[in-house]
């Protein structure tokens, strides 16, 4: 038995296709047993595959079609938030005032290991129906608050949990070196996370990157070396958090290790930049971040003139409590000041590379998931232009309507 | 009869009261007739007010009870937009080579002129759906891009009627004095506007302010005095943007005339902060312009220091085209760093102080209207740290459910 979703009539129908978004006129999509097999103009595709002899029809006049965004990089799966730290920093605290007060990051690790397993099964669950109503329907999800072997493996185990329960689709990143718990010392914890932790990781088959905070006062180069050499050679791919705050060598250690990405990239130069696209890695930025902190954005210039495409992820976390891709995708062009054609393709097929995804994923290539946006725009760039609202009306995952606005 | 409304079981409600936000837990809301009557703890209030006798009872568990959101500066009712030039200015292309291939204001004023009232009507209405969808009930919407009598009378009769069929609340704005039209010189354009609009719309009783762009290469001081004190005498109360691009003397010219409001203020100094305190002229912020002009925010600490609390506004237009007060709230934080609760009074109780409304508008006073948002948040601190997202679950006005989230 074959299942046929049949999504006809849009306006416009855009797509990623090498390294341009492709629009048609008029559009329809057809879906079969969750994968793309038709995409062009209504006649075209409704010839073939009529909506009336569909198990799943939608009418998207008016609309546009997209591929459904990719989140390639969150730290959505936690317990408890930290707004009163939010509206504290507002009010003139510090950062380490915070942490003094046992705020911060440590705060979220307390909460996480009091948790059960299903608290943040439900709590990720909820905070995927927020993505999916702004348009996400992949996303990666890192642990790192847990700190621990049971913690992270607790955070990890509920990531796969919430991906079998959730049209979202998730991609779970182990993230033992995001901080250096209380009471303990840098290198014996890096001692601690490949010694223990990773191969207890690797064991249950829960993850499939391995992440580090590379930055000045948490995890040098030299530590992030050992944690994912240590991580690749027992099969998770690396990803790195590099040149955030300081420019320390992350992005070179990216390029030297061939991690799939790297992520925030405020302080890389134009040498970092052209080191990535070398070596094939998928630079990441994360406007959100730096919209709540209210610093510089990354410089996509760096990036075009190396030649590399970027992603744009939400980076969403109590930190920065953003769900949203359509967001991101404003950020990108109000902040990044970058063409709406690049922020889609950041947001769809090449936030899916820097996933490693090679199923079509993000671009509505035939054969690709049945995951898609109808955004009520008459066409892609009226995404941004109309800036801070909720423009997606309807989201498919797999062929299957998941969600809908009111 | 009398019609009841309660909205019971609030985790939070929060409404501005004498400088601060009052907030209850458990809370509920009695409106009978379109008026609050009673707000307290839900036993209270549903002792005197049972929500089995109400004829419209919302359940608010685990949500926020907040005023409905007042916009006091919009350039909502216009005729199709500018999403290319929105894509051009991505790619590099300036405001003058815009505006020299007959882009910017002049071509929406084009626009307006050659659209019917209906189809303006129309427009202004889907726009309103946005807003209220994002929690605004009420909403100052200007003309200003007809610039002549009869396509200004045709913008502010559609802003009326619109205000009619829809249930957000519309105070019109005459705005002749917007641009000088093509082909005209400012003296001569500043007359007409002096002796044929502004008369032929007071005839018409369609308008409640006059505001004016006095900015340098637009409206001079002198040019926006004259407008708006012979506006004055014809009964329309001054408005006035101020000191967005130079500071030429707008914010002065607003204390003189003891406006009620001055916009945009980004130039604004200490010496013009405390002006308008003392003449009691309510300023408002529009960060919306400065977030996708990607220029610097205006800055509160100014008013702060002068005693005077500031509105925001969205300055919906088709060169900033968001219609959303909850994301106006979301960057009074985190771009201009205002409190959580400086934020939600700038955008009801003194955003209605920027209308001259005395009615209890954007307070959730006893007697006020009965236009109120219920968000899924389980306080109003939360609203802006889930930023970026829709939070707005229910919207009331005059007691009366007109949005509901999917």
């Amino acid at each position: 038995m074959t299942s046929l979703t049949v999504v006809h009539g849009a306006a416009q129908l855009a797509r990623p296709s090498s390294g341009t978004v492709e629009t048609i006129p008029d559009a329809a999509v057809a879906i079969a047993n969750g994968a793309v097999v038709g995409v062009g103009p209504t006649d075209d595709v409704t010839r073939e595959y009529p909506p009336e002899n569909a198990d799943t029809a939608v009418d998207a006049s008016g609309g546009t079609v997209l591929p459904g965004f990719v989140d390639p990089h969150t730290h959505a799966v936690f317990a408890g938030d930290r707004a009163d730290e939010f509206t504290a920093k507002l009010r003139g605290k510090s950062y380490q005032e915070i942490m003094a007060e046992g705020g911060g990051i440590l705060r979220t690790v307390r909460a996480v290991r009091e948790a059960s397993r299903e608290t943040l099964v439900s709590n990720l669950c909820d905070h995927l129906d927020t993505m999916l109503a702004h348009g996400t329907t992949t996303a990666e999800v890192k642990s790192g608050y847990g700190l621990s072997v049971d913690a992270e493996s607790k955070l990890l185990a509920a990531i796969v949990e919430a991906d079998a329960r959730h049209p979202v689709d998730l991609i779970a990143t182990f993230m033992g070196a995001h901080a250096v718990p209380d009471g303990r010392e840098t290198d014996g914890y890096v001692d601690h996370v490949i010694e223990k932790q990773l191969p207890a990781v690797a064991d249950q088959g829960i993850a499939t990157f391995c992440d580090v905070f590379c930055e000045a006062g948490v995890f040098s180069v030299a530590q992030s070396r050992r944690v994912l050499e240590a991580a690749r050679d027992l099969g998770l791919a690396p990803k790195i958090h590099a040149e955030e705050f300081e420019r320390i060598g992350g992005a070179g250690l990216a390029a030297d290790l061939g991690a799939v990405s790297a992520d925030h990239l405020l302080q890389a130069t134009a040498a970092d930049a052209e080191a990535l696209a070398d070596a094939g890695v998928t630079p990441v930025f994360l406007p959100g971040t730096a919209f709540t902190l209210d610093t510089p954005y990354a410089d996509p210039g760096l990036f075009a003139s190396a030649g590399a495409d970027v992603a744009v992820a939400t980076d969403f976390n109590p930190n920065c409590f953003s769900q949203s891709m359509e967001f991101a995708i404003d950020l990108a062009c109000h902040g990044m000041r970058m063409s709406p054609g690049d922020a889609l393709r950041s947001a769809t097929a090449v936030a899916s590379d820097a996933l490693a995804l090679d199923d079509g994923t993000g671009t509505l290539d035939a054969g690709a998931p049945g995951d898609l946006v109808v955004a009520d725009v008459p066409d892609y760039e009226h995404l941004p232009y109309n800036f801070g609202v909720s423009n997606i009306e309807t989201v498919l995952a797999d062929g299957e309507v998941v969600s809908r606005a009111g």
